[in-house]
């Protein structure tokens, strides 16, 4: 026996309510990362842990195990001050698309290393993939140039970064592990710190649509990821925001980026502008430049100009057609009133089940699959209008995504034009 | 997708402690047989249901399905009948060894079909297989042959008995979630209700060195237990018994063997004789043969007749010497007085650790590797007298051995002659 631990008795420690050492932390973490520890005795534990908890010490542990699995990246030989933004994962959620180039035209450079879609999150890889030409894997060298020619950049994270963590992302996805603060916590954590930005802005969101389904758990992992990240040197601040309905009016890939593209020429949802400038605003304020008001260079047209030099520097054609799905199905409102309800976790499961979400590991999405709203709460609508268009290339999807949808939208009578129904976007600052 | 379910869910289901459904358990253990639910999936699930628990329909279920997962015995063309004994596990715990033959030759055939030792509790075929030429595996026409002709065989169970519980059971050993009463309940009662024997008698432990720690988990088990068997027509009565302290003077494989030789000669230690003769008497009731007193029959010499057709006919030489350890150390008294205390699990971990056991499946024992005690709870010990004699192939194991067996014994003042330590080895009777 050259291990100092055994995973059984670390298993067992978890399960039992002891609090991990460091030294059992370092190790568990390590050896599954080399492959001592099977991947049935980590799930074992995932699960020990999202049921049992850690304290705050337990998870800064844990986080810093996983960053000392790989390597650190280095962003000071940069010209730029550097800033990041971490979205805990939501339905429509493209905000990375427009925010990472309007910061960059602000003047901090955004080195966005990004995922792809868990369950009913999309993936901002899988979003921008739809996109022809681009791609999302970029060398250490080509992700420094570009950052500092462009000042943005969204690509996959290397296999240097945190492999402790990409192995254990992986597992928690098909072992019902995900939904645990210090495993969501250590996950997006390692992966920033170890990413060597100077700042960092954490958007947790919480809802129906979010992994945290109240305010109170979005609240405790917000709290616990600034704490992680101030503590390791990062300057960390989070917004908390509403998830309950899904963001914009798509959920899906190429849909999604259409949408981006709206924002960055100056239209778009409301909601989606609204919390890509405050995010920005963050952002900025974070990486020392509160003086640049982000909204300004968003209508200026700047934002646009650096979204696509980012697109052509990853060989994608921005001005390319996107791609359109081969079929769509219209759902219908079934009465006259005002939407009071349109859930986001019911729109994230049928732009899944159409095609833009994966359910194993490794499978391909469906680039013009997803979701397109015709109303979002506090609209009038009328019964045999469209509420939803779906959108996918394999039509024997639309029965099972139909079922996803039911129950997810209330229709209610009219209420007073002050309206009052949509929730604010932000909910909350912590920092 | 074909399947009915998603693993996930049913995972989440658990975690979320909601009940499953008897279609989503048949189910995932049907899947988990096929390969379909994967390893990592069920290691998460066995978590989360040690941990979040479930009730009794969820455990028939449970059982059911597994039972259903391979083939069903049937004993009913035997000339005789046929009663089980089953023991939750425990360190010493030799029993099987002389029961088997002594209740075939009261006239009940015991078809026990055994396991490997899982921890630090022993395994009986491991135990066995210390003795030259003894083979553990048996095709079901050998089994049956020899039960017909010989009236008791000790084996392993066949790989088409419940082959979701043999997965399910390597899985657990590795992945902390053996202690779990529903697992354990199914497992158990899965095996035997699909042997197909008429009556059954469980000897379900308390104690340090039991799953059981505590006498009120052992007795929910057993209550657990004694319900599934008679719900599925298997006549089963459960006997408590104390697990605080090693039974008999030996824990490893050959010396167990020696031991149980000895009881079966009409020697050995009295709480091992004790047990054998209380379980004797419960399967022959339970079997319709209450008439019968076992005590006379051990006495007779009929069971050690017995012993010895058992072990031949599975190619075993009972008159054999058996292997003896390469080296010893032996365990000092520290001071004069009176043993208060020999902890089960203590001298269950150093007997493993000398080799007895095994730390991971498929691992070889050492058949001479083990612990021989010198004084049980209750007996006079002098400063510097062996209390106990560890025995190993591999004298490097020494060290780890005696770390184990550190805060393991109590020596105190000499208590009243009339002694009072030794707890009764059987607490309770449940059926």
């Amino acid at each position: 026996m050259s291990e100092p631990f055994d995973a059984v008795e670390i298993i067992a420690a978890k399960r039992d309510r002891h609090e991990l050492s460091d030294a059992q932390i370092d190790w568990v973490v390590d050896a599954y990362t080399r492959g001592v520890v099977a991947n049935e005795q980590m799930s074992a534990l995932a699960m020990a842990i999202l049921l049992n908890g850690m304290n705050r010490r337990e998870i800064s542990r844990w986080t810093h195990a996983m960053i000392n699995s790989g390597e650190r990246m280095d962003f000071s030989s940069l010209s730029w001050a550097t800033a990041d933004k971490h979205s805990t994962g939501g339905v429509g959620d493209k905000i990375t698309l427009p925010l990472a180039p309007l910061v960059a035209a602000c003047g901090v450079a955004v080195p966005q290393l990004s995922g792809r879609g868990l369950g009913h999150t999309g993936g901002t890889l899988d979003k921008l993939e739809a996109i022809p030409g681009w791609r999302a894997s970029l060398s250490n060298a080509e992700m420094m140039s570009q950052l500092e020619k462009v000042g943005a950049v969204i690509c996959a994270a290397g296999d240097g970064l945190a492999p402790a963590d990409k192995k254990l992302y992986a597992l928690r996805d098909v072992t019902g592990t995900v939904e645990a603060i210090p495993l969501i916590a250590s996950s997006i954590m390692s992966k920033k710190i170890a990413e060597g930005t100077g700042a960092l802005v954490l958007d947790v969101k919480a809802g129906s649509g979010a992994f945290m389904k109240s305010e109170e758990q979005a609240r405790e992992l917000a709290e616990v990821m600034v704490k992680l990240g101030n503590d390791a040197g990062v300057r960390t601040v989070a917004l908390l925001t509403d998830m309950s309905t899904p963001l914009g009016l798509t959920a899906g890939n190429a849909c999604e980026v259409a949408e981006s593209v709206e924002v960055l020429a100056g239209g778009g949802p409301s909601d989606v502008v609204e919390l890509t400038i405050a995010l920005a605003r963050e952002m900025l304020a974070a990486a020392g430049r509160p003086d640049v008001d982000p909204a300004d260079v968003l209508a200026s047209g700047a934002a646009m100009d650096t979204w696509k030099a980012m697109i052509r520097a990853q060989d994608g054609d921005p001005d390319a057609p996107l791609p359109v799905a081969r079929e769509t199905h219209d759902v219908l409102a079934s009465s006259d009133g005002v939407l009071t309800r349109l859930d986001a976790m019911a729109v994230g499961v049928a732009a899944w089940r159409l095609g833009a979400g994966r359910s194993g590991p490794g499978e391909a999405v469906q680039a013009a699959a997803g979701v397109v709203m015709h109303a979002k709460p506090g609209d009038t609508v009328r019964a045999g209008q469209p509420l939803l268009t779906l959108h996918t290339d394999t039509p024997e999807r639309f029965d099972r995504a139909v079922e996803a949808l039911k129950g997810g939208c209330d229709i209610g009578a009219a209420v007073s034009p002050t309206g009052g129904l949509a929730r604010p976007v932000v909910l909350d600052r912590i920092g």
